[in-house]
C-alpha cells in the first residue's frame, strides 16, 4: 500500500480509534439478533415442527417493514426440488416444509446483506449436504482445534444428554439450516465399535430429535469390522450371511429408534481401518452389503475413496486404480465419497481424477471445513476459495465444461442420490469455531453445499454483513458516523479472499504438498523422515528435492499420474512449459535454474512465494487493526491475536522450508527476500508449533 | 536499497556464491599471520624482554618488502610520552621498551591497512589503558558471554597454572598489546576477599609475568571488608591502625611478588558491596588509605563512582551527589573510575556529569566492552560509536570543546595519573569473545584508549582489514577476482556503523533507558516492577509512563538533574525544545500526542523508532549474506546465525516495547509500522530471551 494513502487512511481511522466496546460474545455467529420488529407469519401448510421453526426464526429475527404479513406456504411446483424454494415479496413457496425453513432464513439473509427478495427461485445443488464430525466417543476431536466435541462428553458419560447439549444442538441445527446444511456424521469415520451398541443408539436418537425441526438427518460412521467387534461375530466378512444379518438387524434397530436415520459413512481399508480387503473382498463387496442392509429404510451409503498402500510409488494414483475398476458396480444408494484432492486436504491440489472418471456410479466431493493442514485455529485461511477453485475445475471428462461441480450435483451424470460432506470445525468452544473467521468456513461450506457456483466474493460479502455488521441498537450506535462498507466490509473481504493463496504461498507454493512437520500437520517439516516411517508420511517423498531440482515426476516419465485426467489435461499437466505454475511442483521434477514466466529462476520463484506469504499476512494484520474502530472488542482482540501468531509461524514456514531447500539447491536467497530469524537445526530440533 | 541495486549486486554475487572454503578458527582476532616474509630486525637498546618480544613479532608479520631492515631504537625524545612512538619509514624509535613494541604493532597494522608509515608520532592519550575482567575465582564471569574465565578455573583450582594457560595469557597479552592496552584487572569488582591470600597472589604472580613481556600490568580488585574476611580483623574501618597495618603489609606482599603490580580498582558502599560508609567514613577515607599503602610501590587506586541508595528519587544524580564534595580531597594516586553514563551502561545516556565537573580530582571513563546491555554476545552492536559519542560530549566546564576525553587525558586539568577502563568481553571461548564482531569491541576500546580523537570508521576499517581481508594464500585465493573493498569492507563497515544506533532504536529510542527485562538485562521488561523489588531496580523508575506522556522529568520541575551540567547544556535538556531528541525522554516527561521535529507524535515516532530498528538488523542480515563469498565459511555461518537471533529479538524488543507502551498512550499503532506477532501478556509471561 503507498504511504501516502496509508497516511490518509491512518488519519481517517485515528479519529475513531478505540474499540468499539458494545459486546458480542461471538457465539450467536451469523444469526446475530437485533430487536425483531413486528412481523405476521401466515403459514399454509400442514403444521409441522419444521413449519414452527420456520414462523419462530422468521418472528425473532424480522427486521424488515413492522407489522408486514409473511406468507409461508407449502406447495408442489415443478420448478421446485426437494428443499427448494421461491422468494417473491413477502411470499415464501417451498415443495417441502424443509424448504420453506431454507426460504426464510434465504429472506432474512438477503435483507441483512442488501439482496432482492423479488423473483428468488432457490434450488440445492446437492440433495444431502452433510457435516462429517471427527467426533471421538472420548469427546475428543480428531484435528479439532475448538474444544471437546458437542456430541461425545467422555466414554463413560457419553450417552448421557443434559439440558445445555439439548439447547446446543438446537442451535447446531439452526445455523447450519440457516445455510442449508441438512445432514451430519456425528462421529469419526476412524469409527469405535460401540457406537452400534444400545446406549449410543439411543443418545443418537436423542441428537437426531434435537435436530429434525431444523430439516438435519443424522448419521453414523459404523468401524466395518462391528460384527466382530460389537456384534460378537467371528468374522466381519461382508458376504458371510451371519454378517449380513448382523447388518440387517443393526439398520431395523436404528431405524426403529430414528425413522430419518441417514445412513452410513464408511472408511474401510484406510489408514489401518477395517474393511472388505481384510476377507479378500472387494470395496464393492462391502459398499453393497451396507446399502442392501440400509435400502428398505431410504438409507445411503457414503464410501470413501481415500484409499493408499504404504510403498506405492505414487499415492496420488491410488484412488484411481482401486475405484475405477469398480465403476458401474455399486447399489444406487451408494455414493463414492471423494476429498478434493488427489492427496489430502492439503493448502492447494489438482483435483481428484476420480471425478468425472467415474461415470456409472455416484460420486460426492469431501472437503475439510477444519483446517488440518492450513493453519488450524491460528490462521485465517478462508477456504471458500480452495474449493470454488475445485468445484470449477474442469474435468473435459464429457467435454469442456464438466466442472467437478457438475460431474457431481446430477447435472452431467444420473445420480438417484447426490451429496456433499464437509469435515467439520465446530466444538464446544463458546463461539464454535475457536478462530471467529473459521466460522466462515462452515458457513461457506453450507453455502456451496446449495449452490455450487456461488463465488467466494459474494459468500465472504454475506458472511460479513451477518457476522459484523451492527444489528443491536447498541452496535449501531457504536458505529454512528463511521463508513462500514469502506472501512471494514472491503478490506476485510478482500483479505478473506487472498487468506488461502497466502497460505498456500508461505507453506507450499509452485505445487508443492504434503510438507509437514509429522507431529501435527502445523508447521513446516520438508525434512522430517526418520527411519522406519512410512515414505509416504514424510514430506521428501512429496518433494523429491535433489540437487538438480525438486518436485514429483508425475509425467510419463514419471509415475504417469497425469494419464488419470483427461485430455487436455493430461498433456497440460506433463508440459513444463504448459502446466500451471501453481502445479508445477506436483507433476515434475524442475531444475532449480529453471526459468519461471516471471523470469526469476525457480529456486528465486520458490523464495519469493514463502517470503510474500509472509508479507500478505502481514498486510492482513495491518487491515485487521484499520477494522478496530469496526468490531466488538472480544472478537476484536481474539483475532488479532491469532493473527500474529499467524504472522509468526507463516515466518517460521517461510524460513524452515527455504533454508532446507537451500541445501540441495545451493543457491543464495535472494536478497529482496527478508532473512531467515532462525537457523535450520533449530527449527529442525523442535516441533515447530513449540516457537513461539 | 533500490531493487535495481540489489539485483546488480545479486548478479554480481551470485556468481561467487558458496561461502570462500580456506579456514579460519577466530583465534587470532586482528593479529592474523599469513607466510611471514624475511625481514632484519635491529636493536638500539637494553635487551629486555619487551623489545624481544617487538623483535618476534615484526619477524612473525612481516609481510612488507623481502629482506627489509628494520630498526628499533630506544632513545629520549621530548616530543614522546611514555609509550608514545614515532614511525619513520624502516625506523621506529621510542622512550621506552613498550613504545618500541606498540611501534612494531603499529607498523604492522599500517602495513596491512594501507596507511603511511612515514612521519608518524603517535602518543598515548592515557597513560593507564586498562582492561576490567568481572571474573570471578569459580571461573564464571559476570555477565560473561564468551565462556568461562581465562584466569580462573574454579575456586578448587583457581590457582593452579598449566601450559594452556601460560600460552592463552601470551596471546591475550599480545591482543591487548597490539592496541595499546597496558593493564588488566583480572577478577570481579564484586570481589571475593580470597583473592589476598598467599595461593591468589602466587598466581597473579604468575599471570603478571606472562603479560610483563608485552607491556602489560595485572591490577587487582580487593574486597573492602578483606582485613575482616580475609585477615581475621574485627573491622575494615580505614582510619583503624590495624586496618591501615593490614593493607600496608598486604601491599608489601603483592609487590614483593610482583614489582610492577598497578594498583586496587574498588567497587565500594554500590549494590551491596561493603566499604568506607560501613563504618561512616567516606571514600575520601577508603580511598586515600588505599593510595597511602599503594604509594610507596607506585601503585593507583582507581575507585569507582557508580554509587546510588534504593530510595532516592533520581538515580542519576547521585555520584555527582556523593562525590563533588570531596573534589580536592583524593591522593594524587587515586583516580575515580566513572562510567560514561550516570545511569549503567545503557544503550544511550548522556555523558556522566562528573567528566569536567571534578577539577582537582582525577577522573577517569569507565566503559563496558562486553554488551551486557547491547545485546550480549547475541547482537552485532559495534560499541565504538557509543564510546566516540562521549569521548566527544562537550562538557563546556572549563568552555566550548571541554570534551569528556580532554577533561580526562590530562589535557584541560593536570592529572599525576590518567586513565580508561573497559570491562572485558573475553572468555575462554575459542574466539575470545563468541560473537565474531565482539572481538572489535575490544579492538576499539583499545584504539580509542591510545587515541581518543579516534573515529569509529577509522577502527572499524583498520579492524574488518586486519580481521577479514584474506592474509593466507589459501585466503588470497579464495578472494581472487572479487572486490573486497566494494563487496565486503564497505557495506560491512557501514553495518557496523550503524549497529549502535540500530540497537538504541529497537531497545530504547528517544532517550529510554533501562529498560530490560529484569531477568538478565537481555530482553523487553518495561513492565517488570514485582512487589518489593527495588524501584531503581525496575523500568517504570525510569519510563514514568502514564496516560499524558513518557519520560523521566529531569528539569528543575523534576529531579532538577539538569542541573548537574554545565551551561548551555542545563538549560538546553531543560528545554522541551531544545533538548537533543536522542536525550528526549531522558531528560523531559513529554506528552504522548507532542509533535517532533519529524512532525509525527511522540507515540507515533516512538512506533516507527522501534520499527526502524527491527528493519536495520534485516538489513544487516542482507549485508552480511551478500559478503558470504568474502568470509570463510566458520566465521560467516557463526555471525549469520548470530544475526537470525538479533533480528528475531529485535522484533521482540519492538513488540513488548510497543504493545505496553500502547497500554498507556491507547493510541492505535502507526499502520507502516509491522504488526507485533506476539501478544503481550506472552512476552510478559515469559523470560524474553527464552522465545526462539
Amino acid at each position: 500500500m503507498k504511504t501516502s494513502l496509508l497516511k490518509f487512511i491512518f488519519i481517517l481511522t485515528a479519529v475513531f480509534y478505540s474499540a468499539a466496546t458494545y459486546a458480542e460474545n461471538g457465539y450467536d455467529l451469523w444469526l446475530r439478533k437485533g430487536p425483531a420488529k413486528p412481523v405476521k407469519v401466515v403459514v399454509s401448510g400442514k403444521k409441522s415442527a419444521i413449519l414452527d421453526a420456520a414462523k419462530q426464526e422468521l418472528t425473532e429475527f424480522w427486521q424488515g417493514t413492522p407489522n408486514a404479513t409473511i406468507q409461508l406456504v407449502v406447495k408442489a411446483d415443478k420448478s421446485l426440488k426437494t428443499d427448494g424454494f421461491k422468494i417473491n415479496g413477502n411470499v415464501i413457496t417451498a415443495g417441502n416444509d424443509a424448504g420453506v425453513l431454507y426460504g426464510v432464513y434465504d429472506m432474512l439473509r438477503r435483507m441483512a446483506s442488501g439482496q432482492s427478495t423479488d423473483n428468488v427461485l432457490s434450488n440445492p445443488s446437492y440433495q444431502r449436504r452433510v457435516l462429517n464430525h471427527w467426533d471421538n466417543p472420548t469427546g475428543n476431536i480428531e484435528h479439532g482445534f475448538a474444544g471437546k466435541s458437542i456430541f461425545w462428553r467422555n466414554e463413560k458419560d457419553s450417552v448421557t444428554v443434559n439440558a445445555g447439549d439439548l439447547s446446543r444442538w438446537k442451535d447446531y441445527a439452526r445455523l447450519n439450516a440457516s445455510i442449508g446444511i441438512n445432514g451430519a456424521v456425528i462421529n469419526n469415520v476412524n469409527a469405535q465399535p460401540m457406537m452400534l451398541s444400545a446406549p449410543y443408539l439411543k443418545k443418537y436418537a436423542a441428537i437426531a430429535a434435537a435436530v429434525r425441526p431444523y430439516g438435519m438427518k443424522i448419521y453414523m460412521a459404523p468401524n466395518f469390522a462391528s460384527p466382530i467387534r460389537q456384534g460378537g461375530l467371528k468374522t466381519a466378512d461382508p458376504l458371510d450371511p451371519e454378517v449380513i444379518k448382523y447388518w440387517q438387524a443393526k439398520a431395523k434397530e436404528i431405524y426403529a429408534l430414528i425413522p430419518d436415520f441417514g445412513g452410513f459413512l464408511i472408511k474401510a481399508n484406510s489408514e489401518g481401518q477395517p474393511g472388505p480387503q481384510d476377507y479378500k473382498r472387494t470395496h464393492v463387496d462391502g459398499a453393497n452389503m451396507l446399502a442392501d442392509a440400509l435400502k428398505p429404510y431410504g438409507g445411503i451409503v457414503m464410501w470413501r475413496a481415500f484409499v493408499y498402500a504404504p510403498n506405492d510409488p505414487d499415492r496420488a494414483k491410488q484412488a484411481v486404480q482401486e475405484f475405477m475398476p469398480f465403476d458401474g458396480q455399486f447399489r444406487d444408494n451408494v455414493i463414492i465419497q471423494v476429498k478434493n484432492g488427489p492427496v489430502d486436504f492439503q493448502p492447494r491440489e489438482p483435483f481428484s481424477p476420480l471425478f468425472g472418471a467415474m461415470k456409472k456410479t455416484s460420486v460426492m466431493p469431501e472437503f475439510q471445513i477444519m483446517q488440518e493442514y492450513l493453519g488450524q485455529a491460528k490462521h485465517l485461511v478462508f477456504l471458500s476459495t480452495m474449493w470454488e477453485e475445485c468445484l470449477k475445475s474442469d474435468t473435459y471428462q464429457m467435454g469442456a465444461g464438466s466442472t467437478v461441480g457438475k460431474v457431481t450435483d446430477g447435472s452431467v451424470y444420473p445420480q438417484k442420490y447426490t451429496a456433499i460432506a464437509g469435515v467439520s470445525n465446530i466444538g464446544l468452544d463458546s463461539n464454535w469455531t475457536a478462530h471467529p473467521f473459521a466460522a466462515a468456513n462452515w458457513y461457506a461450506f453450507g453455502r456451496l453445499g446449495w449452490d455450487n457456483t456461488l463465488t467466494s466474493a459474494q459468500i465472504a460479502d454475506e458472511w460479513l454483513k451477518l457476522t459484523f455488521a451492527p444489528v443491536t441498537d447498541e452496535g449501531k450506535a457504536a458505529m454512528a458516523g463511521k463508513n462500514w462498507d469502506a472501512g471494514f466490509l472491503a478490506p476485510v473481504k478482500k483479505m478473506m479472499l487472498d487468506s488461502r493463496e497466502a497460505a498456500v504461498n508461505y507453506m507450499m507454493p509452485l505445487g508443492l504438498h504434503h510438507q509437514f512437520s509429522a507431529y501435527d500437520h502445523y508447521g513446516p517439516g520438508s525434512w522430517y523422515a526418520p527411519a522406519r516411517t512410512r515414505a509416504d508420511w514424510t514430506p521428501p517423498y512429496y518433494h523429491k528435492a535433489d540437487k538438480q531440482g525438486i518436485g514429483f515426476n508425475r509425467t510419463e516419465t514419471g509415475t504417469d499420474a497425469v494419464s488419470q485426467y483427461h485430455e487436455p489435461l493430461s498433456s497440460t499437466f506433463s508440459s513444463l512449459e504448459n502446466v500451471p505454475e501453481m502445479y508445477l511442483l506436483w507433476f515434475q521434477h524442475v531444475p532449480w535454474t529453471y526459468k519461471m514466466k516471471s523470469g526469476r529462476t525457480l529456486w528465486d520463484e520458490l523464495c519469493i512465494k514463502y517470503d510474500t506469504g509472509v508479507k500478505q499476512v502481514r498486510q492482513f494484520q495491518v487491515v485487521w487493526d484499520m477494522a478496530q474502530p469496526f468490531v466488538d472488542k472480544e472478537r476484536f482482540e481474539n483475532v488479532q491475536s491469532r493473527l500474529r501468531i499467524h504472522a509468526r509461524d507463516a515466518q517460521v514456514w517461510k524460513d524452515g522450508s527455504i533454508l532446507y531447500f537451500q541445501t540441495f539447491s545451493g543457491m543464495p536467497i535472494p536478497y529482496e527476500v527478508e532473512r531467515p530469524v532462525r537457523d535450520l537445526s533449530y527449527i529442525q530440533s523442535v516441533a515447530p508449533a513449540s516457537i513461539k
